[in-house]
């Protein structure tokens, strides 16, 4: 690992919105179907390591939501849930920052510098990292660890879900949030 | 005036960084070239009715951005300038919200209902209308009253201004927030 790297252990995994909800018929046409092994895969690394892991939860309120509590939708997926000592941080909003403690969490515990990941790119994932740059805290967007669906615009023109991504990809990069993809950031973390 | 307009003297008009830096060589190629006057089109009725006026303004921390404070491009573009009694508020982040007091100020004065408009479509306007509604604001973002440039994703993709402004203004669509042209907004709007 170089000795430049970015990443210790202050840095927190943040994992968004990873639930069974995303199998939904919904979600039909997610890109990044790899998107569940590349994260256990850096989950286990910073397990391994002992570093920080939060998992976010979408608790949508809307009833017709598969991520509506009490759907099975709710639950995290299998390969990805909480193990003790790990933070869980439940939201109703599209930002986990809003409506939570997890700025809090975060300041209060010293991590500064974030890794993100889950469902989806230009919706959860680009709303919390939005305001997680706000708040000054340094972010790494995982490339190949965030997916999305197609959608259509105002003119009834329809985006792939692979453009969606990569555009909201675009949108997040700044001075402060950088992207990534989960191979390049395992190489500048321990083993 | 049809009697459900969503409309009423609680509604805010918030105007987003159109300062003159919008001009500067940065921002060339912008799309929908004729955002000044329709904003100042919303201003006048607006004015006319009485109704409330922000005008958001950004504060680049960066000495090398355009719209850094002390450089020409803060001003407030000359068209759109606050007049006495309109709420100003000042930014160094992206959304207008974090960083300020304008959730304090909007709910203070009951302004539960936005209208949006202002520059860039995918970024700060975006940034502020997410939190928005994570907030619980009504919002109602201006088509053809935000504007943005073309940019490159990390593919070396080139995205047009046009179809930049169009994914954005869908990415902003829920069932709080409604992206609509300034002509309908006047339509639902006394004279």
């Amino acid at each position: 690992m170089p000795g430049d790297s970015p990443f210790d252990r202050h840095t927190a995994l943040v994992i968004i919105d990873v639930q069974d909800a995303m199998d939904s018929p919904k979600f039909a046409g997610r890109n990044n179907q790899n998107l569940v092994p590349r994260l256990q895969g850096v989950i286990e690394r910073w397990r391994k390591l002992g570093w920080p892991v939060y998992f976010v939860a979408d608790d949508d309120a809307n009833p017709d939501s598969p991520y509506h509590p009490g759907q099975p939708g709710n639950d995290f997926k299998a390969e990805l849930t909480p193990i003790d000592g790990e933070q869980v941080v439940r939201k109703t909003t599209g930002s986990a920052f809003l409506g939570t403690d997890l700025e809090q969490r975060l300041k209060r515990a010293g991590h500064q510098t974030l890794v993100v990941g889950g469902f989806q790119t230009n919706k959860c994932v680009e709303a919390m990292v939005r305001v997680a740059r706000d708040l000054g805290f340094s972010v790494y967007v995982l490339a190949d660890g965030t997916a999305t669906v197609g959608q259509s615009d105002r003119r009834g023109r329809w985006w792939q879900a692979e453009d969606v991504h990569n555009l909201a990809l675009a949108n997040m990069e700044s001075d402060t949030t950088h992207v990534i993809d989960v191979a390049e950031l395992l190489t500048k973390v321990p083993q």
